[in-house]
């Protein structure tokens, strides 16, 4: 294996693999990146069995040569090291040489690394997939799917599907929920998909989801989902994002969600954002992180949190506020991921009671939900 | 004690004295902001009773009011918090109401505050000074001279006198001098003091001076130093750092500093520290991160490392090379160190040999220096 590459096509590369390369050494070989050189390019993967990201640097681009190959090959080379060798290396170009111990050369300028390589065929291979399941959406699209939804599933690996989002499809319809059954967010959107293509009951992992996130970041095309018995892998433009599936089944949340309301307010997004987020500075001293809201008919919501030691918090906050006076106490932290999750400049409360879920969603559109259990107080 | 004050002097006085503030609850009341209003205007103080901050936010700035005194008085509130609420408050403005039993309101537009506060009479006293042992110089001075010693320090507590910086004058010369046995660094200034006053064996612990290293950033006039037994004040503008001093002698650090050597090399600061900091990415690996330089009477440093499980650097960088050929090792951080401290475009080594220790200093002054002891290899 020996090739010249451009050093800031490398760097790009290697930061978007390094996102997916395992720092636990319990699969040694998955600390490292896997590195291929053939007839497309130079392409780079990154593990932590959980997901796996591969990219690509194509021999050309924009009609500049990015890869010069002179022999073909294969290596895995330590994922940390490689990545920071490769930040700091002084040229525009590093040449690789590897040899069939797999003895990694890298130069570049007055520069010259050698690094221990492992044996590629060691390395997982990547799962298979059949293009049959398969559907299509912008990459801003799912960015916000999975900014909207992935903040509220459980963090306690011993919730099983819950630690995951669930993604459904019906007629075209994709639905992502999450929940960890104190609140729950939900998110849909049409998508391009075969006419009679359905999934459920695919939970794809929180944290993964987050990963893609950032991964998505870089990308403003269409993405392909494509899935398979117990992976899901999205195709982005010369990237590929795989991850496993969590087993189980995801429980029926349609019936949580109530569809009418004791009092329905309509407020600006940011106001009850930032009253919210300056009354969680006294309610995270406190017991539970509570804050108690108090809708007043005539137009206002009071927004309030008590900490014993601390003091306490008291302000005013103007609504369109239809129907019954209530007052309901809630988790800080769950209103202030709910309130960060909308875009829109005023949001729609549904209140079902003291001590019933209730509803918050953009006034604007019907596509996304998030849902809040309130919390019983003394 | 009730006042009205404009909140963005307030936040950014709030900011400074946080620097100071204890995170650890062995004393509790030095977790809280003393604040008290006088003729002058709003004083804040925090402690971590090593080092304390006190700032004025002065009645009027630039012929505007920023404090409005209703009733004059002092409380000590909440460190943590209260800053936060400062920063968070919706208002231009933050009305300040203190009652007998020190509870607080703080109130501003919509948002209305309600925080225990505790009796000022509670919160350590400040240490006295006399300005009769005082000296001056420019605030840009004093950090880089902070700066360009306060690294060498050691970080091991048990190491007593060796964790601070000592400062030394005569005949109106400064010295800052840190060592932690295995390197050390000079910085030497002439300042403004009285003709007769020196001072010996003054140490200031190392993280007293990495904190006022960041509150000396908003600084550009000249600053006060003042000495007490046990104490150091330096008075900037509008506010007062107060440290105590470390305990115990000093020991005489002149005897080892080469004043010839066997090579003298002269070579790109910006080169060799590049350099340093890849081969760096090896040693880290390795046994006690270790670089080794052989220098070449041709005018060459290869700069070498070797990990065994990782693999190896070699690069060369161009040099002027007076005297021996001569190789050696040392510890990479050492050498970083060193090397990000000088702000001069080139240096000049002085090598005595190979286990013996080795000068860094600026090619263009010689009030700074580095010394670097080098490590024995097999």
């Amino acid at each position: 294996m020996k090739f010249r590459i451009a050093r800031t096509a490398l760097t790009e590369a290697v930061s978007q693999v390094s996102k997916a390369v395992s720092t636990k050494t319990t699969v040694p070989i998955l600390t490292g990146i896997k590195a291929t050189v053939d007839e497309e390019g130079l392409w780079l993967t990154g593990s932590n069995s959980d997901l796996t990201i591969q990219v690509c640097i194509p021999i050309r681009k924009d009609d500049k040569e990015q890869v010069k190959v002179d022999r073909m090959g294969s290596v895995v080379l330590p994922g940390r090291i490689f990545s920071d060798i490769v930040r700091k290396l002084p040229g525009d170009e590093i040449d690789w040489d590897v040899d069939e111990r797999w003895k990694t050369v890298l130069c570049s300028e007055q520069a010259q690394f050698e690094l221990k390589g492992l044996d590629p065929e060691e390395y997982p291979r990547l799962p298979e997939f059949h293009e049959e399941r398969m559907f299509s959406l912008p990459a801003d699209l799912l960015k916000s799917m999975i900014r909207q939804t992935g903040f509220a599933v459980s963090s306690a690996e011993a919730r099983g599907v819950l630690t995951g989002v669930l993604w459904k499809m019906e007629s075209g319809r994709l639905t992502c929920v999450a929940t960890d059954s104190h609140r729950l967010s939900r998110r849909q959107a049409d998508v391009e998909a075969p006419e009679d293509f359905s999934i459920e009951n695919v939970v794809v992992p929180g944290k993964s989801l987050s990963e893609l996130g950032k991964i998505l970041a870089d990308q403003s095309d269409w993405v392909d989902v494509i899935l398979s018995e117990n992976q899901i892998l999205v195709r982005a433009n010369r990237l590929l994002f795989f991850s496993r599936l969590l087993d189980g089944t995801y429980p029926d949340t349609n019936r949580v969600i109530p569809d009418g309301g004791k009092t329905e307010i309509r407020v600006s997004t940011k106001e009850i954002l930032q009253s919210v987020d300056r009354a969680a500075l006294i309610s995270r001293d406190g017991r539970d992180n509570v804050i108690k809201w108090t809708v007043k008919e005539e137009g206002l919501i009071q927004v309030q949190s008590t900490a014993q030691d601390v003091g306490s918090v008291m302000e005013e906050v103007r609504a369109q506020v239809k129907g019954e006076e209530l007052s309901l106490s809630f988790n800080a932290q769950y209103m202030l991921d709910a309130l960060r999750a909308v875009d829109s400049e005023e949001i729609q409360i549904l209140l079902t009671g003291t001590m019933t879920p209730f509803l918050i969603q953009p006034a604007d559109r019907e596509d996304a939900l998030h849902l809040i259990v309130p919390i019983r107080t003394r």
